[in-house]
Order: structure tokens, then sequence, then C-alpha cells
């Protein structure tokens, strides 16, 4: 069997979300459909995470086992004449039988993309946050800097989760600003259930100057309540899955 | 009666062009049911000009008349609340009576925006036409330079259309590529149907050396067959109209 990692890029706005699930049209199940269609057999895909109702991917990673001989290119191409149009696979490459793109993932960027603008941008509808008021970014990013290192995120995580530990590392976050949108990139070892959206939030708050805590307050209460709510799913983005295997080499 | 003129952005997807027709949803429509909504009384609008199916606007504008007292701003505010989310009344002005956005525009700019990569993306299938193979970017940029001026564009029109004359000016007319994005902007004091599309898949066709004819040739041939296809309509905006009247001045 041949082990296949591919990199996927989605509109989530019409998605229940990654995860295959009864009675709701989720990305797993396209892409799971689409294997079926070009090889022929069920297939299981295992991706890096999975991601929200409404959330979107620039490169999502996923990987599957084949008994086919179909080359990597052509699997792309093939793929992608089945898929509906808001699910592209951009890469295909054949990795080593133990490799699963879950466990092994190094670490993960994502974005979170909020318009500040007076009025709603209709074009920005789904890949945005509409946030009205003025914002203060250079306040936004100096607080956002304070995040950056070995934490106990448990403040930005949505109650109800279950995890081991809510430590995580955030190895760099930042916020920039082009015409109207402000886009907030964070990169970590791993996050939380909500953990981006939650940050992005709190972070609003604090630009909107409605929230004058400083955020290692929050950060340092583990309190959820302490933080802002959990921002709209449709500014988030996946961007990167990074591994620390060689991904240029075509089996590894 | 005020005549308010209003400036509206649309995301032209899920609609069948500006125009108000039977059994199908047009901006215009849902934008006069709008002002019903909100002044009880039936008003038409007139727009500088009709947007095809699919095709979006960034800033359309439109005058109606009204004898609603309702101030601008709160105007603005009123229509968005009960427009659907992929319009947005962006500005709304008092003009004199005898204003009229049609027979009054200046000139007009259009965006057309080609994604060009090798793997569709997602996230812009509604908002630019993907081309695969690699395109020349400078050589449709010195291309395109030469359609400015007053020139007969007959090749550039649809056949069909019903138009006096099928002279017109282009102010100016541009190339530039965004990270994956290639945008055409191109000024004039008016466009023929299909024209901007036209030109904007004759410019592909010449940048992917699959037509060896210099623009001025397919010109000043006067046949529509000489120039390329009709581009799809995704990836045209309505960028800006503008008018000699100052815009700034309040009533006018």
């Amino acid at each position: 069997m041949r082990n296949l990692m591919i990199t996927i890029e989605y509109d989530g706005t019409d998605y229940y979300g990654w995860q295959r699930q009864p009675n709701a049209r989720s990305v797993q199940q396209c892409i799971e459909e689409a294997i079926f269609k070009i090889t022929k057999k069920q297939s299981v895909i295992f991706a890096s995470g999975r991601t929200d109702a409404g959330v979107h991917a620039l490169a999502q990673t996923a990987n599957f086992f084949t008994d086919s001989n179909i080359p990597c290119d052509k699997m792309v191409s093939a793929l992608n004449s089945v898929l509906s149009y808001d699910i592209s696979i951009t890469d295909c490459a054949e990795v080593s039988e133990d490799f699963h793109c879950r466990y092994l993932s190094k670490n993960k960027t994502y974005e979170y993309r909020i318009l500040n603008t007076p009025h709603r941008r209709p074009m920005e509808r789904n890949y945005a946050y509409h946030v009205r008021g003025e914002l203060d970014i250079n306040l936004m990013n100096s607080q956002a800097k304070k995040l950056i290192g070995k934490h106990d995120f448990k403040s930005f995580c949505s109650l109800g989760s279950s995890t081991k530990t809510t430590v995580r590392t955030i190895y760099n976050i930042d916020l920039s600003k082009q015409n109207d949108i402000i886009t907030l990139t964070i990169t970590g070892n791993g996050f939380l259930y909500n953990m981006v959206r939650i940050i992005a939030s709190t972070l609003i708050q604090i630009g909107l100057k409605k929230k004058d805590k400083d955020i290692l307050e929050i950060l340092e209460s583990k309190d959820r309540k302490m933080a802002g709510p959990t921002a709209p799913a449709c500014g988030l983005f996946l961007k990167n899955v990074s591994y620390d295997i060689d991904m240029n080499s075509n089996l590894y």
C-alpha cells in the first residue's frame, strides 16, 4: 500500500467542518468520496487536525493509504476533476508507511482576518470578521506579542473540551494591515479548542478599548471568562502545517 | 421629492445581473424592495449602467426619488439592515432633482482579475478567472497600453448589441500582479457590451502566446472574430463611476 500525503485548500463556508459526521456535508467526506471515485476503493484520510464549520484552509494536510498506482501529479488533477470548486488539492506526495499527518505535525500557523470598515463588504462576508469600530493595531500587536512562549492557555480554551494539558507554545504572533483587512498570524506547536478565535476576539476588545486588562493578566488568571468571546469562524484560516521531515524528498 | 444617490458594493455571484427582470433575482430588484421596506413607497432606481450576471461591483452608483425624510447616513444603515449580506450600501448623498447616475456619468473604471496558478484556489472561485498557463505580463501590459485613446472598439464588442457608435475613449489601462492575482484596470468614458471581458481574454491569449497578432491589428480589423472570446463574468468588477460634479457638496 502507498501512503499519500495531500495538501488541501478549501472554502469552509458550505461545510460543517472537516470531520465526517452523519447527515452533514464535511470536507473529509467529500475528499474520501473523491478518492473512492478515482481509486474505486474506500480510504480513510487522516488530517493534521479538524477545522470547525465555516473555517477555511489554505494548506490543510492529510494522508491516506491506497493500492492505486496513479502517479502523484495525476492524483492531484484526478481528485480535483471530481471535487467541487470550493475544495482544491494543491499537492500530493508519497510518504513512508508510518507517516501520519496529525501525530507528526510539528507546528501550525493560523490566520485570523478582521475587516475593519464602517460598512460591511459583500466580497469579504465569508472570509473576514467585520468590526466597525476603530482598532488600535499598535496596542493589539504589542499585547499579542506577550503571548509568545510556553504558557498555560486555559483562559483561551472553550469550556468542555477534553485535553490532557492546556499548556501550548506560541512561536510567533503578528498583526498586519493591508487595505481594510487586519490579519492576525499565529504559529504554535498546537492549539486548544477555539484558541485562535478567542485570542482574536480578546485582541479586538483590547483594540476597541472595551477591555482595559493586560493580556498577561487574562493569561495568568486561567479563567475563560476573563477573555473575549469566540470570534466568528469565517475569519479563521489554517495557513500551514509543518513537519520535521524533509518535504522535498519524494519518499520519506 | 428628494433625489438620493447611493453607492453600492455587491457580490454578483448569486444574481442574474443588475437589471430587474421577471422570475430572476437581480440586484436592482433587491435594492428597490429594500427601499420599499424602509420608505413604504415604491421607487425605481437608476444605475450608472447594468452589470451582467455574476459581475461584481465595488462602487456602483444609482439614484432614486423619495419623499422620505430619513437623513442620508440613517438611510445607509436602514437599507443595509434589510439587504442580504452580498449587497452593501456604502454611501448616500442628496443630489439635485435633475441628477441622473447614468446620463451624467463621466467615466468608469473596471477591474478584471485573473488568478494565475497551476491549481485552482477555492476562495477565488467567484472572484477571478483561473488561467493555468504562464502569462507574460510585460507583453500583456505593453499590448494593453496601445488601446489607450479614442478608437473604434468594434472588435471588442459582443455581436447583437445595439449601440449608435462603437467609438469609445480609454483613458488608462494597466496590469499589475499581487501574489497570484493579475489585475487589469481600465478607465474609459464608456464601455461596449462585454468590452472589458473581451479585452481581458484577448490579452490573456497574447500573454499565453496563443495569439501572435498585435492588438492594434485586432483593433483596426473591426472584426469581433479577431479578438479573444468573452472572459468569464466572475473576474469582472465595476470599480468606480465618476461625475463632473463636486461629490463632496451635500446638495448638487
